[in-house]
C-alpha cells in the first residue's frame, strides 16, 4: 500500500463515462487544507479550468472531485452549468461547502457531459473514500496505460503526487493533470512558490506531441496534519523531486511510446527552447523509434530552435544509461560503430546530450513517435 | 513533353549516391541569366547554401547543379571543400565560369560525399542536357515519390518551376529545393522581390513536419530570351502561380501523405500563426489520417498558438470539395453527422476553415499524418 499523506482520502469508481476503467475520482482532505495551482495557458479552456481558478485563489480546499472520458470543453454554457453542478454534488455527497470543492476534467473535447451518470459516479466516489490511492490513479486515466504516483519524505511528513496524461502533452504552464497532497504545514503562498518552482523543472520541461491540453491543472494541498513545518529546502526539494517523477512517468507512458528521452542541452542563450525543438521533432522522435543514430536531425533541430551557437563548436553525445556515445564534435561527424550506437538506443531510457558551449542547462522529457501514437490518435474516433 | 522557358536546357542522371533513380542534375541557361534566390533561416547549414548564397549575390547566373541522396551538411571542412569542388567539376565540364554556377544538395546529413561517384555523375549530366526536364525532376528527388513542376504562361513568355521535398518541411524563408527558371526579361532585383514575395504565400505558408531543413533553397534564374518585359502584375501573379502549385505538390507527396490538408483562418492579429498551430499539431493529423471530425483538437492546437481571439465567435468549417460541414459555432459544438462528415474527410483535399472574426487571413498547405511517416522516418536509416 502506498504512503500517502496523514488527513487524506482517495477515491475512485467507474460511472460509465469511459468504456472501460474507473471514471470518476475524490481526493478529500479531513481539514481544510492549504491549496495552490497552475493551469493551462491555452486560450481555450474548459470551463472547470476557470472555475477551479477561482476556487483556489481563496487559498483553502477540502477536496477535488475529478472525472475522465469528457473533458467538458467547447460545451458552451451548459458545460460551464455542468462544471458548477459537479462541484455541488461533490460538496452535497462529502458534507463540505460548495466553495472548498476543486473540480478537474479530462477526456474528449466538445460532448456535454452526461451528467446522470456523473452524479451517480460523484455519490459512489464520496461513500468509498479511503486512504488507499490505487482506485483514484485510475479512475484519473484517459489512453494512459500505467498509473502514475510519486512520493517524497520530508521528515515525517510525506508529499505524494498523483498524475495523468499521455497525449495532447507539451508544456505551458501545466500541461496535463497532476494533484499533489501533503501533511506538511505550509501555507497558501508558500505552497504556491514552490509549486510553481517544482512545475517549472518537471511539466513545463515536458513534451509529449507538442499539443498543449485545454484542461490542463496541477493542484497541491497541504493540510499540516504531520505538524512539520518545512525549511524552503525540504519544500522546493521534495516538490520538485514528485513533480519531476511525474513527469517522467508521463513521458515514458507518451502515447504509443516506447522508450523515455531526456533532453539535456547545455550552453546558448536559452537552452530549453533548443531542448523542446528536439524533443518536439517529429524526425528526431521516429529516428529513437527505430534506433537510429541519425543525429543530423538532432543538430538540425536545434539549429531551427532560434537559439544561438556556433555549431563548429557544439558536441552531442548519446548516452544509454552510462554508456556516452559521441556523435558530432567540433563541426564534423566523431567517429563511432553505427551498430553499437543503434544497439544502445534499443534501451528504454535515452538521453541526448548536446552541449553548445559555456551557459547554463536545460532538460526536457519526452518520449519517441511510433506507430502507436498514430494508430491511438487515427481511431480514437469522437 | 513539358513547355520549359526558350534557353533552358536540364539534366538528370545517375551516379549512385542514392540506391535507386537519378542524383545529379544541371539546370543550364545558354545565355547569363538574372538570379534570385531565397535559404534556409536554419542555423545549421550545408556547405551549399552559404557558397550559392555568395554566387547568387552577384546577380548573373548560368547553371545550377546539384545532387541528391547527400545533404553535405555537418560535413566541416571537407565538406566545404566538396562544394567548391562540385561547382568547379560543373564548370569546368559546361565549359562556363565557376562563379556563375549555383550548387544545392540534398539527402542525409551528416556523411562526407563520394565525390569519385559525383565527379563521374556531373560529367554524365552535362554531357546529356536537352529540353525535357524529366529527368532532372527524379535527380532532385529523395523520399518524394512524385516528380514535381509546374508552368505559368505570360504573353509568349513562359516560368518553369521544378521543385522537391517531403520530409523536413517548414515555412523557414525557403523549405526545400525549387528551382524556377524564366525566359521573360527581368533584372536581378526585381526578380529578387517577386521571388520573395511568391515564396512568403507558398513555401513559407508549407508544413509537413514542422522541421526546417539545413539544404533548402530556392532559385530563379531570368534569362530574357523571350524578349518580354512582363509588368509587376504578371510577373508577381505568374510567380505565385508556380510556387503555391510546387508547394501544394509538396504537401500532397508529404512523407506518408494521403491528402492534402489546406488550413485557411480568418480573423486575428497573426491568422498565419494560428494556421501552422493548426498544420503542425500532431493530433489534428492524426485525425485527418483516421477521417475524425475530431474538431475539438482543431479548436485547442488554435487556442495554443498565442493569437487572440474569442472562442464564443469562432466558427470551424471542413470542406470537402464544395461540401462545407459546420462542426463548432459560437462556442459550441454545431449539430452535424459525424458519418457524414467522416466520410467526407475521405477526400484527398480537405480545407480546414477557422473563421475566428474580423481581419486578415491566411493559407497553410499541409498533408495529414500516418503509419507511413513513422515507418519512412523510423526505418530511413543512417
Amino acid at each position: 500500500m502506498a504512503v500517502t499523506p496523514v488527513g487524506f482520502q482517495f477515491a475512485g469508481v467507474r460511472c460509465g463515462l469511459k468504456n472501460k476503467r474507473r471514471d470518476v475520482g475524490i481526493v478529500m482532505s479531513d481539514r481544510p487544507a492549504s491549496v495552490a495551482g497552475v493551469f493551462t495557458q491555452n486560450l481555450v479552456r474548459a470551463a472547470c479550468v476557470d472555475y477551479t481558478k477561482e476556487v483556489v485563489e481563496k487559498g483553502t480546499l477540502r477536496a477535488i472531485v475529478v472525472n475522465s472520458g469528457n473533458a467538458n470543453c467547447c460545451t458552451g454554457e451548459q458545460g460551464k452549468r455542468d462544471a458548477v453542478q459537479m462541484a455541488a454534488l461533490a460538496a452535497s455527497s462529502l458534507s463540505i461547502d460548495v466553495t472548498e470543492v476543486a473540480v478537474a476534467q479530462t477526456g474528449v473535447i466538445g460532448q456535454l457531459m452526461d451528467m446522470a451518470k456523473l452524479e451517480a459516479g460523484v455519490k459512489q466516489a464520496a461513500a468509498s473514500l479511503s486512504t488507499e490511492p490505487g482506485p483514484f490513479l485510475e479512475a484519473i486515466l484517459t489512453t494512459d496505460l500505467v498509473e502514475k504516483s510519486a512520493v517524497a519524505q520530508v521528515g515525517s511528513a510525506t508529499i505524494y503526487g498523483a498524475g495523468k496524461g499521455s497525449g495532447m502533452i507539451a508544456p505551458n504552464m501545466a500541461t496535463m493533470l497532476g494533484f499533489l497532497t501533503t501533511d506538511l504545514v505550509v501555507d497558501a503562498p508558500r505552497l504556491d512558490a514552490a509549486l510553481r518552482k517544482a512545475v517549472g523543472v518537471s511539466f513545463n520541461c515536458l513534451t509529449v506531441d507538442g499539443d498543449a491540453s485545454t484542461n490542463d491543472m496541477v493542484l497541491a494541498m497541504a493540510n499540516g496534519a504531520s505538524g512539520h513545518e518545512p525549511t524552503d529546502e525540504e519544500l522546493d526539494g521534495a516538490m520538485a523531486e514528485v513533480c519531476t517523477s511525474l513527469a517522467k512517468q508521463i513521458a515514458r507512458d507518451g502515447e504509443g511510446a516506447t522508450k523515455l528521452i531526456e533532453v539535456r542541452v547545455t550552453g546558448t542563450d536559452d537552452p530549453k527552447r533548443a531542448a523542446l525543438a528536439i524533443a518536439n521533432s517529429p524526425l528526431v522522435k521516429t529516428a529513437m523509434f527505430g534506433c537510429d543514430p541519425n543525429w543530423g536531425r538532432i543538430i538540425a533541430a536545434a539549429g531551427r530552435s532560434g537559439v544561438q551557437f556556433d555549431p563548429a563548436k557544439a558536441r552531442l553525445t548519446i548516452w544509454s544509461g552510462d554508456e556516452p556515445h559521441v556523435l558530432f564534435e567540433a563541426g564534423a561527424p566523431a567517429p563511432f560503430d553505427p551498430v553499437r550506437a543503434s544497439t544502445a538506443l534499443r534501451s528504454d531510457e535515452i538521453v541526448i546530450d548536446l552541449a553548445l558551449g559555456e551557459g547554463g542547462s536545460a532538460t526536457v522529457y519526452t518520449c519517441d513517435l511510433g506507430y502507436g501514437y498514430v494508430r491511438i490518435n487515427a481511431e480514437y474516433h469522437t
